[in-house]
């Protein structure tokens, strides 16, 4: 392919890389927050108001627990794990949509034994995620729905 | 469910139909400009500036022939086929990303024997699409690979 063919048309392998993407492998976090989570951009342009991107958590892996201002629109791509969505803990699987609205934590946790990999839908121009204090991770382990999921253990 | 549960968690069938959302069927097309397809807007808010739509096109069946100002960002998520943009006729399959770049003739046909389903986010604000004309499509025709994609036989 010529670099003006892959700007219009771009392959995964069966390992959900794309070509001609960056992946991106979160750093290590001291607090836990997030575990086994790399992200892959795959469209941002200038002249869109939304970007894509693809995050894959591996086996008993976490995205980042955090909230902000801008929303998440979220499709489960493959796997299957639990989300936290402000008070409430799902079950999730491929294909499902998830909607985090605005200032509300939230985290996508997989399975054990397979990746979870979902696709997320923000605008382009967005604030920074927020994540919680000591405090407010203590208040949301006051919910013991809340606090068996961030053990990985959801009822 | 709960209205307000189905607010942030949506599931999908085996069939790819989402919960919660509309299906809108095509209307038929004097000009066969598009054939067999289905939509279903899988994210739409206010407070986002794209739109996440799922699109599914029957076995032999294709979408719009058509071109606009704003771009479309494609995953298919199903099946495979093939694609139109501008000049360039492409077999898709699965997980392949495309990019439609403004002002630009686009077309996605599914194969025989399996439905072609694909992921479009698109602007919220954006303008209407235009659908080329009779001396267009002669002028798109002239070129044997795009005239065969046309005829549904591509090479």
């Amino acid at each position: 392919m010529t670099s003006r063919d892959r700007s219009i048309h771009r392959r995964a392998n069966d390992h959900y890389r794309w070509e001609g993407v960056e992946e991106l492998p979160y750093k290590e976090d001291d607090r836990a927050l997030f575990k086994s989570i790399t992200r892959q951009v795959l469209f941002s342009d200038p002249q869109m108001h939304g970007e894509l991107r693809y995050f894959e958590v591996a086996p008993g892996g976490f995205s980042t627990l955090e909230r902000h201002e801008h929303m998440h629109a979220v499709l489960i791509l493959r796997g299957r794990g639990h989300c936290l969505v402000g008070s409430e803990v799902r079950p999730i699987e491929t294909r499902d949509l998830v909607t985090v609205p605005p200032m509300t934590w939230h985290q996508f946790r997989a399975t054990q034994g397979e990746p979870l990999g979902f696709l997320c839908m923000v605008n382009a121009a967005r604030d920074k995620p927020q994540l919680p204090s000591a405090e407010e991770l203590a208040k949301l382990r006051a919910d013991a729905k809340i606090a068996a999921f961030l053990r990985n253990q959801p009822k």
